[in-house]
């Protein structure tokens, strides 16, 4: 009676589990490749951001919070291209791997959401200027260079997105493994009682 | 043998369960009282920020960014508050209460590092200037206006770390609550290996 309890207990997740996590997988690969491409997106319209015309020349590179944004989506793409793929082999449980997925997936959103919101800042700068410290608005005099920023930044805000979804994700995927705390549920009793 | 082995199960994983959650909790405590200071300290260092010399006069509020930092360093001062008070009192388990400590730690952990993220970004242009696109540097003429910014960002990014830390907290005590996926654990078959 024990032994078929337990059995039983461990089946009659199975079902909804398989499906549930089935989905999940499917969720998490796509949001490890989706922002793979964004990443490069991003980047390679960045790094050919660059407008000479009669009032002189200005390209990324003169600003250091478009030179970290592109830093940060290779960083983020190279991590996402070998994050999918280690994701995608099958293998044995690991607590180890649940832990470095999760670091490093919290790590990346941090990362990527401080490129894309310093890049924002310097642009609305570049948009609006700063009279009280004499800093001229620059998107009139280059407002190609302005608009290609735009598009960059918000590739950037949606790999924040999916960053986000993934540590949602990889949080789940950690710290299911482990028993709540007992104050907080009474999942011990609740086996318990399944096998009285 | 069948409900003794699960009474063993829940009783035997108890003492380490409850003196972990107890640190936890101690932890989880400090991580939500001390920003309350910490964000009041930022905003008054801040809101009092402000220099007028012989070359004009300049308040935080001239800087969408150090607006910004100060409402945010409000809205989390507000929010570690409530969610302290939340947290203390004892009650019983609930996912959406878990739920809702879960996306609120993430999003104000989100809000302060970009708060602190963008404030750095304008303070190192302050500092540095950018000829490229004629902004000046500011900070040698309101050196004293500079190191005050400077001063309350370093504590916003403690705060970060704070918040860094509850997210990582609030997502164990959420997920923690959940089974692992089949796929990815065989929580089931040890409790019926335990049982046999």
């Amino acid at each position: 009676m024990g032994k078929d309890g337990a059995v039983a207990l461990g089946e009659s997740q199975s079902p909804a589990n398989e499906s549930g996590s089935a989905a999940m997988r499917m969720a998490e690969t796509l949001l490890r490749i989706l922002p793979i491409a964004l990443c490069v997106a991003a980047l390679v319209i960045m790094l050919k951001d660059s407008e000479t015309n009669e009032y002189g020349s200005l390209t990324y590179s003169d600003l250091g919070a478009f030179r970290y944004l592109v830093h940060a989506s290779g960083v983020c793409a190279g991590y996402s291209l070998l994050s999918a793929v280690v994701a995608a082999v099958p293998r044995p449980s690991s607590m180890l791997g649940a832990w470095a997925f999760f670091l490093l997936d919290q790590l990346l959103t941090y990362v990527i959401l401080a490129a894309g919101a310093i890049s924002t800042e310097v642009l609305y700068l570049a948009y609006k200027g700063d009279t009280s410290i004499t800093w001229s608005q620059t998107c009139g005099s280059f407002g190609g260079f302005c608009r290609k920023a735009t598009a960059s930044i918000a590739i950037t805000f949606v790999v924040t997105l999916c960053y986000a979804g993934l540590s949602l994700i990889s949080s789940y995927r950690l710290f299911s493994k482990y028993e709540a705390p007992v104050a907080y549920t009474n999942k011990g009793i609740e086996v318990a009682t399944f096998q009285a």
